[in-house]
């Protein structure tokens, strides 16, 4: 009986997207361990950009520094 | 000094029913484990229902999976 | 379909009591909020006490400077 | 940058289900979200079959009461 | 890389105050720890008061208690 | 009344380390939040490294395929 939390910035995902994520994290815990997808819950959390900090600063401010800098941006 | 966190889909609680869940798990707390109310926490949090996920799907899907079959739906 | 999650320091709470827990939690959703005991799930976390602080100290040090005063000790 | 923590009963996960675990997690968020792996944070805990409750009991005490009635038993 | 989470009640912390608690903590941890801010995640979360309870009671009749008594209020 | 949850990876913090982390957080809160120290709670949990994944792969394996590329390693 898995409880599996996901927290993630705010920036759009659709409620197909996160049913998707609902859907995978459970296949997966099926898959992999046997679990019972009917004891599996699974909790999206979207957080605010201004509410996640990364690289000591807020997103929004950290991909900023990296945008000078060349490679990808976390996403 | 407990720290409980209640996750609940957001479907209509009210502040009344938010303080009997905050007094009821303290009086909890303290009946058992003998617990000092003053340095416990109890922390609510209301998910939306396209955010928590069971059996795989989100839960307002989930429900109508079951309300075609026998049995009392999960709430 | 709650989760609770209970957080205490490890002090020797029994199987009894945690079930005490288990079910005193359970209980009380169903009474407040009509939550179906069988997708209620409550997950019980001991902490040890140099992994827990307040007042700004390790529980086992902030309880020996209230010990040099009167009133209850936060357990 | 997500963070997903993922909850289980201690029965026996191997290192290589937790791996299996990590990349599912991190492949669905990558093509679901198109999330960046190198910050994608995976956290596995592992819950003593007596912290974990559900029914109103223990896990193992649950599941012998559900021994005793048809249908498959949760993990 | 370290993932810290901070649960506050809502009561008004401005973008740049978040900012400080992003940079204080992940400073902290890699100045105590050795921690990379690269992977260092801040995340916090404010609770509405009606969410938050301590002393058996939400947050906001809790105060109202207390300040009939000597002595600071817990904030 | 805060509450922090600290997630590291087990490599050996020491109490003293956490006994830092524990003062430098209720510092901050206070600092910054006015927040007050007695009812400030900060928790440290310590995650096996198996248990820990970024990049889709345990930590110790990610480290691994760091180490074969310039830059720092995450911790």
């Amino acid at each position: 009986m898995p409880y599996v939390n996901i927290k993630i910035t705010r920036e759009g995902a659709t409620p197909e997207q996160k049913a998707e994520l609902v859907k995978g994290v459970t296949d997966l815990l099926m898959n992999v361990l046997d679990k019972d997808p009917a004891t599996t819950f699974v909790v999206i959390e979207e957080v605010a950009l201004e509410d996640w900090g990364v690289g000591g600063l807020p997103v929004a401010e950290y991909r900023k520094t990296l945008a000078a800098t060349p490679g990808p941006r976390p996403r």
